[in-house]
């Protein structure tokens, strides 16, 4: 069984602005995945310890535990299948100058009667010597990479695969045990859907197949608290809920599913041909016959668990690999994701770090001092600070509509460790960064009630901190805030601040309306 | 008079890629411009000769030339005014480290009787040595920043500001001649515009005063050919008419006016009180009384010379100058805008220039070699290219969807010299270079009835290029194609090209469609 590292160990996350962007990654590594139902390849460039960003993703639906026999043997053509495509990914990585590729073979491969023909033959024909993960280290990878770009704090990370489905039972971060099944989207279509639409009596049947799986795992029952859901079935069930809601975020990382939307879209696949399926927005047609099974295995978890809803990452055991590497001499987790995150993104576009630290120094005192008038919480003072460090970062896109740009960036970027709700905060508060009345434009439907009013009064004090750095030279230190009928900002400043002064009472209009008072800056 | 200095000259313009992007130009260049309703400044980065990037831009309406005694003054609040904000300005230029300043004045200085104790008080009280231009190389300058940013060969370039207006005359994209007159938008409405909304009779005295200032230019009568707008009135009318029309690109540089849509904005001005333009969407506050002035000479002019249409520059004045050091040594035009513009995108975002250079040029032999099938002109031609250099610059943002990131960059960036429907259509072709069934999305008003069929063909062409380099090692050199029944098309490669192959069969989907043939890749 795998441990954690110590999650304590010093953080060594660089968080000050380095020399590297996205282009310019020092070393690039290829984790391939070769899975019961697709195989995948992601190319990541990263400098260790410090930032990192996906170059590449091929992926293919070799279905190597399609027709394994009675015996347990991989089909002829499965594994034909399996050595062409991992020749092509082999050559792909040497064309794309790879400096190291890490492959990785799952359930479909570590069961096989025939799994030591097939590795010398893909070491022999692709080129590729294949680390066959046992199911607790497959288990310990999912949740490596998940914890790392989800907010996963108590619960259960659930991975379902083509072939087998693992849960991780996680406290504080750190794994604490985990099961392995060998009930998977292929391998339950292959054994149970004898029907289309299936029968109620097939449909029965594998219920009831998966429910005995899980039967001995005596902490699932009623365990509760967090989930969160990696492989490519909860990946397409996310996209379908996004594509049939029309969800604004295109990107299922970070997507919440209540367990009652994950029932009802069980139904949905359910009531329906495997050809009727194929219309369904969002879900590949190369999925269409096995997402019900798939499906059907989440659900019996979420029930059993009483788990009310799942968070979904599109990241996974590849990833975990990869952040195995990233993080090789330190803890294997990230240590605040979040900030990790956020800075990974600004330094990508070359933000301009000791302006945007003071920005977010002069936003966050604002907060604290005008507390009384807001009341918010640390998570919202947290999403300023953010907002703050990433509010220039469209700049790089044009400087015209930067504000517009940055908010685009936000939205179509990994942010890792956020919600979707806070990831369109995020976006609106760096929208709104500079001028405009606040509207909560597309982001609407998936915003909370009050959201509209946090959102202006944020995005005005941003909008002030951003007027006292309108030079970006820290002419203004600090601020004092006098709150009386009108709100006086006094300014500590190290020279001549004029400029500043001017711009942020020029600037002071949303205040006003989001906080419903007269602002003075002096 | 100041002359072109040779066009011919070789190109010193680098289009390969270099080390540099937006965030690490070399040097900084300021330049503000003093006119007489609003004062702007410009911050470029730049290396000379290679690239450049608006890096910050402020501008205050200064209204310098309002209140001018009968004597011919400025007035003492106008002055304190602008020496208030040029005190700013510079401050601003030594916060942000600038590494040179260029502050030049136009008419509102020039024609000022007490313009020697104004330039002396800006020197002393706000430590700026302003240049007054010429008429002469107010034209010049304006004419300068128009043809390095649109595609002007033939016609005129008309700049209206507060104070006075300019036109020039281009051939060859060459300044024959220009002519200044001391009419503008603010001067105007201060010295006709007594009644709110505008009289009739009032009315008539205004168009009378401006008809009477082009009276001796026998030119301009019935010229004709390209006309390019530079100044804050075009752009005004611009941002209106976009916003009326719901246009999809949000920038004014590129938009082209029809001459009866400016003569309906006018008419649509004139029935207006001040009061009531302050909500016209797309125009600022504090240009609602004077736009009506100012949209009656650009009317007048169109009227006069039988332009047909205008195309709007969101460059002129300030842009010339910072073209003149841009370009220092060499030839002030900028030879081929469009490959200058798409190659300084392309650098800014890092692009991979082999492999691009390499999709480019097996696209441009698809298109000639399936011209039988299209019959496409070499415009068309152009823009594939192009495309082929931009395709992947969406991999900054984020590899998932880089081609939808890759459109949204191209929509949001100065591509100058194209028209907005070429933009759409770069857009578009970056957006389909790797899957998915061409749709024309949002920019469908904007494009011509042939465009869809366009686009199809055209992306199709970039998605087998694309494929054709899928390990972006320039393994298939060349192709050869033979029509028939089916397009067969024969790669030539420099090593085991399966991979490419394979992919490229595999994304042939879309040309099968575009050509309404069977394609055989081998």
């Amino acid at each position: 069984m795998i441990t954690n590292r110590d999650v304590h160990a010093t953080m060594p996350y660089n968080t000050q602005e380095t020399e590297n962007n996205g282009e310019h990654m020092q070393e690039r590594i290829a984790v391939i995945d070769l899975g019961s139902n697709t195989t995948r390849m992601i190319v990541v460039g990263y400098v260790a310890h410090q930032t990192f960003k996906l170059l590449d993703e091929v992926r293919e639906a070799v279905r190597l535990a399609q027709g394994i026999d009675k015996a347990g043997n991989l089909s002829a053509s499965a594994m034909a299948r399996a050595i062409n495509t991992m020749r092509l990914f082999h050559q792909m990585c040497q064309g794309i100058g790879v400096d190291r590729i890490i492959p990785v073979a799952t359930s479909a491969v570590r069961e096989a009667t025939n799994r030591e023909e097939f590795l010398a033959r893909v070491q022999v024909e692709a080129g590729l010597d294949f680390r066959v993960l046992t199911a607790q280290e497959e288990a310990y990878y999912g949740y490596l990479g998940a914890v790392n770009t989800l907010n996963v704090y108590d619960g259960c990370v659930v991975d379902i695969g083509g072939g087998s489905t693992q849960i991780s039972k996680v406290h504080q971060r750190l794994l604490q045990t985990s099961i392995s099944r060998p009930i998977g989207a292929v391998r339950l279509t292959d054994r149970y859907i004898k029907s289309d639409p299936v029968s109620a009596r097939h449909y029965k049947m594998l219920q009831t197949a998966i429910q005995k799986q899980f039967a001995d795992v005596a902490w699932l029952p009623g365990h509760g608290g967090e989930l969160a859901g990696i492989g490519g079935t909860i990946r397409a069930i996310a996209e379908i809920d996004q594509k049939l809601t029309r969800h604004p975020i295109d990107r299922v990382h970070g997507h919440v599913l209540t367990a009652e939307r994950v029932y009802e879209l069980v139904e949905m696949f359910k009531g329906m041909t495997v050809k009727q399926r194929e219309d369904i927005p969002g879900l590949s047609r190369d999925r269409a016959d096995i997402i019900l099974a798939g499906s059907t295995i989440l659900a019996e978890i979420m029930r059993s668990g009483q788990f009310t809803q799942i968070s979904v990452s599109g990241q996974g055991l590849r990833e975990g690999v990869f952040f195995e590497e990233f993080t090789r001499g330190s803890s294997a987790l990230i240590h605040d994701i979040r900030s990790f995150s956020v800075y990974n993104l600004a330094r990508m576009y070359n933000y301009e770090a000791v302006h945007s630290a003071k920005v977010r120094e002069l936003a966050l005192s604002l907060f604290d001092q005008l507390y009384p008038l807001h009341e918010y919480d640390n998570q919202t003072r947290e999403l300023l600070g953010h907002a703050a460090i990433l509010h220039d970062i469209g700049n790089a896109v044009n400087y015209y509509d930067h504000h517009k740009h940055g908010a685009y960036l936000i939205v179509n970027s990994p942010m890792q460790g956020f919600t979707h709700r806070e990831v369109a905060i995020l976006a609106l508060l760096v929208r709104y960064h500079r001028k405009g009345d606040v509207s909560l434009d597309q982001y609407k439907s998936m915003l909370l009630p009050g959201d509209r009013v946090l959102v202006s009064r944020m995005a005005a004090i941003l909008r002030l901190a951003e007027f006292l750095e309108r030079r970006k030279n820290q002419v203004v230190q600090a601020l004092t805030v006098e709150i009386g009928k009108t709100v006086r900002i006094v300014t500590i400043s190290a020279g001549d601040s004029a400029v500043e002064v001017w711009d942020a009472n020029r600037a002071a209009g949303l205040f006003r309306k989001a906080f419903g008072c007269d602002v003075d800056i002096v």
